[in-house]
């Protein structure tokens, strides 16, 4: 297909030019002096990301997945109770990589459609199980649905039941492109891949790891190897890695972190915020329902469009990538078939926005659907100016 | 600024990502047999996008420009009377170049707005004057105006006034995007640059020669040395050149020209059909004029857009530039400040020139023009539907 | 530094061009069918370079450290205990690797400078601890020291001891470079890591899965979830992973693949055994020991030379790193300070390695040496040249 | 072939990566802001590698020879009389552009083994037709024979002569690698290629025009149109060009300075002077005669060996690259069969040459000759050791 293709599926995103050629260039000593003094001056930079000041950095060669475990292995035993919900596609995914690893996990039922209510959080670790919860488990911007949790709030509620167990988040597709703050939120651990809004190829997990993270790693944890993160933290003070670390990411997470602080952590939060609301202004034009019930949740990354009940969401994405060459996300777990994900995130404009929208919606229509063409775009737009003129 | 900029000017054009890899090499030795062979797979695979069977190809390092002194000094003498147009910028820079060589140019007068009427052609070589021409200079695609010219009909006007002078024509906005039938039309030297249909970086100029134009250079042209096509053509017999070519950018032609015949050259004709329409469709929408008045002979590679009196056309382009970083053409010449052009040829998609139609209309609505936002990709929308449906 | 730097460490080897160009691409969609095809139709050639008909392939976006990892806890429970070999740096961490998670090792000290032995071998497994062995852990080619361990011979050992333990192979410095006959030596796992013959960046762990070690998987294995193949296997079939495969790397894998056949793998290895001949006549030149006492056990991808007892080692790396811009293998474990390594493997010709060989003795003799200059070039270039006499 | 090709012509040379990469980038308006001051500020830069604060600097989208022929018709008419030296194929070339162009040139024979007596120069522009030459065309640095003109001693003949013909020289070879002193040596016109010692692939010519050849341009010169730099030095007092530039190799040029100044140019040229002085070590040691007789005009950029009667040069060449994949230099007009040409300019460094050394040798020996295998390397060594001795 000629020109460029618009891969607007929530993750991996579209690297931009300057990463990509930043890891194209000769292989480096992983044990030579340059090498050390590269990853001491990039590990402070990701936890610039993170927001914070006191967390660790951690960063395996592995996917987000992978990450997860890591924070898991780490900081709990097999037998160890935590509570999780059942809140979308990655949410029970997390569920799963912890039941896989032996802990008991408490997952409790919430609607997908709208964020965790952090009154049930206070609730269920009040509960006499809840008591003895030595973790809790939320994604925070849930990529399958596009609901974003409040973790500060769920911080609070557990602060509230007094429960001092671990807060373990997943922040894989909000992290670099949606406000992190963990030390303000005293989050424990989170855990991030590289694909996501730090606008890299798959490859690499970064943890953050708070004291109280770190606390629990060195007294406990499970059985573990390679996702142990203590002999990384050990070798990391002089820059190296125990295991062959994947250089050449490395160097594009250099690149893509100078990006994101030339635009400006904030600017970049505020453009994924401008983005987001002309995509959901689009799917409003189209009289679509935005998966995500409460507009204050709806993630800023990614955005579930629902399809009428005769229309399989297959079948849009499948017009979309043939025809226009435009990727979206399908529907995991029990939405398959009944939304389409677009993503907005990690390098990403108005104007790829502008033709993510005219794609959906020349797909909408040949899907048979009553759209009117160009209100999509229209009401995009609007949106788009108008937040111009505010940021103005 | 994030995101992917959208370059819309009428060349250079995006170069595919395929092409810049082809180009990321080492560099060879441009006197080693490899290279010989990969020369002469390359000619004969240029003469196919002219579109001709006998014309024989020279390339060399330089700007089209460049190019188009290549085909005057091969073929003309200082004194020589050539017949030239006054059409649009391009063709003003032609009768330019001619007159620095020592060309007599007789430069007609004819609309910006409308192709070069035949009858024009036919009578001017009719006159006295007009009999003694060596050359008729033409540009098939005015690059400044977004106006093409109907070579097969200058040829047919050439034959009727009897005169033996030679076609020159600029094909550099048109090929590889817009057919030229080089032997159908009988041209006698054609030329181009690399940055526009090409979809390469500047740097070459590639002319293709007929029978009489060779003939013309082995029995005359000017005095000349770098532009000397005879030893190019000598020496690429073998597949070498008499100085150092452009490597690089000639392996860039090659996978480029592979993408070419990969989508098939009619294919990538209709889509700069489909295209095109699609950005006069929204200029419609917008209520403002198409510079080309004739809807038969409006580019398929560029459209100039007619800004209102009380609105100077740079400003157009700075806001696309600055607010959606969008480049689009600014007016040349006699039509500066009056029009801006989009670039519509090269490596595009139905999206890319969505996202194109969206940032002009913001871009006019941040003017100040009453524009309804959305109106440009509704009508762009529907003319691609209705294209595609053609074609199915 | 100027020029091209020689990176001449036993891993992570030089990535050619053509590869780093493979993988400077646009992010695809790693749920689409094109991505599906394309990961069906790479397995089967990663089987081919292992040398196996029947195995199965999973590619996991880790290191090799973690291959080894999935190859034990896919395959044995913790508290199985397991027969392993106190035989070189890289031995010794898949020792560590195997009881952090919990295995029961039985490491056997055997000289560092000589293959295992496969009478050793079979005593251990014929002791009363050694019937109760599940899995026999070894080393092809130990990248610490460059000492081969015939497996062929290792697998007969097991044979004659009548154990049914699983053969489980680290090939990360063999696979790509030195033959793995993976059938005919009845490997039951084996893994590597990208970033040796592969001729890859690191972050790509690639197991190789025989019936038996996928028996073991299917009835038994540690509790584990990111590392499980399983459902990596089952995913695969369609071409897709259960988590974010590390993409680009995959297709530079498939660049790479394409270079190795074009070479043909007999061919591979033959240069690698050339260049090792030429490196090891070097070290005999300057009159210095190569570690491994044993000819015919002498690996083809890496030469372990040993400095005088006076001169540590790392002298000679820094030296050669800060004058010469090459970069060699440091002395580990328990051999640290005493040998310095020159790594040989991968995308490497003639020239190359006389380049290293120069560097290596001019850094010996600005250490202080007596080294006769060009002796080491004189004795390399003369074994490369009656090697391709032989060959021809 | 596996692993890296040496390319040792001299010239095109070696492209480092870091250029390499700064080329492969998205398209840019060059008619837009943004690379206007990128203009602006590379062009002082080009005049600080010529050694000059007053002199102007233009660059043409063409080859070395467009450059030469740029430096001709800015600045001489058709018709005028200017001195020549036959001192080599590039001399010769030269010769041929300037006639090609209507000039009558006095083309002086001298010894190509050594440099251009500067009493011939006196003498002839003494001589009555010397009294009327407009110019005196020398080339810095013969790529054909690897013997370096003293331009300061020319220009004190063409002082001590009365003269005041224009100074033009050719610094193909030289330019970036050997110091020029544009002011010093009082040039009038210098010109080069991109693709030498400022380590870019082909496709840009670059003069250096002082203020006696910027008024002989003003006030006349020939017909002249593509080459004309007074329009191009008119547009580029704004960043811009009358032509399409050629963008990518420009972004690439501003590369390649940076490397020089990183390096710092006293330090490359000492460079230079180190590695041929290693290469003319290893010439002695095969006994073979290096073409230049002359120590101290011997090129720091090429080596030509002269191979003995009954051994064709073109053999040596082509089992070095057939054998191992070593690129060198042919002889070209006079020399053809009599010498092979080592380039060792650009980004180069001792390794690199090593390992050229080692190629040669063995392709020497493979050629029957009775070469005493490491001899090259050896003396090489001595060479580049002793430098480093000097230079500490």
């Amino acid at each position: 297909m000629p020109g460029r293709e618009f891969l607007q599926i929530p993750g991996p995103t579209n690297v931009p030019d300057r990463v990509l050629r930043a890891m194209d260039r000769p292989m480096v000593d992983h044990r030579g002096p340059e090498f050390g003094s590269f990853v001491r001056g990039l590990l402070p930079d990701v936890a610039r990301v993170y927001g914070t000041q006191g967390g660790r950095i951690v960063i395996f060669p592995t996917s987000g997945t992978g990450a997860s475990e890591a924070a898991l292995v780490n900081t709990l035993a097999p037998g160890d109770p935590v509570l999780a919900f059942d809140h979308g596609h990655f949410a029970n995914l997390l569920t799963r990589t912890a039941r896989n690893l032996g802990l008991r996990v408490d997952e409790v039922s919430v609607d997908w459609r709208r964020p965790i209510p952090a009154e049930l959080v206070e609730g269920s670790l009040r509960s006499e199980a809840g008591r003895a919860m030595r973790a809790v488990l939320v994604v925070h911007n849930e990529t399958s649905t596009g609901v974003r949790n409040d973790i500060a709030a769920i911080r609070r509620a557990m602060d509230a039941a007094g429960s001092d167990a671990l807060l373990i988040v997943d922040t894989v597709s909000s992290l670099g492109s949606t406000e992190v703050r963990f030390d303000e939120w005293r989050v424990d651990v989170a855990f991030t891949g590289s694909q996501k809004g730090l606008m890299l190829p798959p490859g690499l997990g970064l943890l953050c790891i708070g004291a109280r993270g770190l606390a629990a790693s060195e007294r406990g944890g499970s059985p573990r190897s390679f996702f142990d993160w203590r002999p990384v933290l050990r070798e990391n003070e002089a820059g190296f890695y125990p295991y062959t670390p994947a250089t050449l990411t490395l160097y594009g997470l250099r690149e893509a972190l100078n990006m994101l602080f030339e635009e400006g952590l904030p600017n970049v939060h505020a453009r994924h915020r401008r983005l987001a609301a002309a995509v959901r202004a689009a799917a409003r034009a189209w009289e679509l329902d935005v998966y995500c019930l409460e507009e204050g949740a709806c993630s800023d990354t990614l955005t579930s469009v629902v399809t009428p009940e005769r229309l399989d969401s297959a079948e849009v994405i499948r017009i979309a990538r043939e025809r226009f060459a435009l990727s979206l996300g399908v529907g995991l777990g029990k939405v398959k078939g009944k939304l389409f994900r677009i993503g907005h995130l990690g390098a990403l404009n108005e104007l790829e926005v502008l033709a993510t929208i005219g794609g959906v919606e020349m797909s909408l229509a040949e899907c048979g659907l009553p759209i009117r063409l160009g209100s999509g775009a229209a009401a995009a737009e609007k949106a788009l100016l108008a937040r111009e003129a505010v940021t103005a």
